[in-house]
């Protein structure tokens, strides 16, 4: 058995109460938060608190809070024994202080409030200062994954990095979609089966040979046509980048 | 039944081709493709020809060409009966020679070589400009799929437009993430689930709601980090510019 504290309330926190909740190995003995009004939602299963200085003993500390608070809090914690891990995959196992046992544990999926995600399939990145630690964490991980990754800061930066294209950019592309469809009175809906099928798409297929499209083709009237159409100049320029940057990846 | 010819053997005529034939009330009478080796595909089941003198009758004549070619083909064509449509997002029905029954059947959808794909689950778009083609047309696509929507010519051709966001730079999106896996060695496969998530995401959210990310939050110092991570300058770029939008999308 695994006892667990969880520090943070936000959407992580609360995916990862409820996946860790969900196995018997793993125990979660306290949540806390500052605001103790963001604690209704674990109250009723296990202890809470919004104190610094009554958090319980456990084998991991899992910081769920955002990349700014993580230095700051995990020096408050001044804790004695335990693995502290962070939950970013943007934020250096350096950011944890130097006296302690420390690790990172970055899931790598979006977390909305409302939507139920599958742990078993998401990818879990660890990282940590010792091998022992190491097996501790990926016990942890494996309890409600079945990917769990060892990545390095520097890798895991990387990561990041990449799930910024292929998830926040991705869905600014779908919103400008969203914003045209709305412009023209058309429904957006209409895209979904497209939106799937291009995502489904990389399983057989790498993103560079699945790409279709005017750009690809270097097909110049459809996009002077297209760029004529587009009424914001902040669309003309995400156009125009895009279609040259494929255009130059395939020559 | 409804005889059909199909002229072009490319991706879009193959599915489209598949898809017909499947459907008891619809008959593929023959394909027509100007070269010969194009029409093995199609030779085991149906007629074929590469001579434009031989084409059979048919109730609709489906063009599934490239758009540059459609006003050509279609003028050498020289029908006396029928219904002819092209299958493009972004010509008009005008392209269509003015002494013919003219219509426009557009499947919203990304074809492939080697990707099979539900017909039942694609959008498709048509319009004609008579009534009683309306009627024939919408016959034929209510035949292969669940959602026949009527679209102008201006609003497929902003659809289309949309379809290029959602589709053509969101697979950009997926290259330039893979592309960063693979200058640092990460496995591109652990973004999947991300991908995934992010696509069905806009079943119960809009894309505005569901933006996450540094530019989202406004946080420099990610962003910043970011960009001295990116080695080209057409990456940096592009993540300036995105990251820009998003920021302006929410003031």
């Amino acid at each position: 058995m695994i006892r667990i504290v969880i520090l943070g309330a936000g959407n992580v926190a609360k995916h990862l109460f409820k996946a860790f909740m969900a196995q018997e190995e793993l125990e979660v003995a306290q949540v806390y938060a500052r605001n103790p009004k963001m604690l209704s939602y674990f109250g009723a299963n296990t202890k809470t608190t919004s104190d610094l200085t009554k958090i319980e003993t456990a084998d991991i500390y899992v910081l769920a809070v955002s990349d700014d608070a993580i230095s700051e809090l995990s020096k408050q914690l001044n804790l004695k024994k335990g693995l502290l891990v962070h939950t970013s995959g943007s934020v250096s196992i350096k950011a944890l202080p130097k006296g302690v046992r420390r690790g990172v544990f970055y899931p790598l999926q979006t977390f909305s409030a409302n939507r139920i995600v599958d742990f078993k399939e998401i990818p879990i990145c660890i990282e940590t200062t010792n091998k022992d630690d190491f097996k501790l964490l990926k016990h942890m991980a494996s309890a409600i994954s079945d990917t769990v990754v060892p990545l390095s800061t520097k890798q895991r930066k990387a990561m990041h990095l990449a799930a910024v294209f292929a998830n926040n950019f991705t869905n600014h592309m779908y919103h400008l979609s969203h914003e045209l469809c709305e412009q023209k009175e058309i429904p957006f809906e209409l895209l979904f089966p497209l939106i799937k099928e291009t995502a489904r798409k990389l399983e057989g297929l790498s993103p560079f040979d699945a790409q279709t499209g005017p750009a690809r083709r270097n097909d110049k009237g459809t996009i002077k046509r297209h760029l004529a159409q587009l009424k914001s100049k902040k669309q003309k320029k995400i156009y125009s980048l895009l279609s040259k940057s494929i255009r130059t990846t395939y020559g």
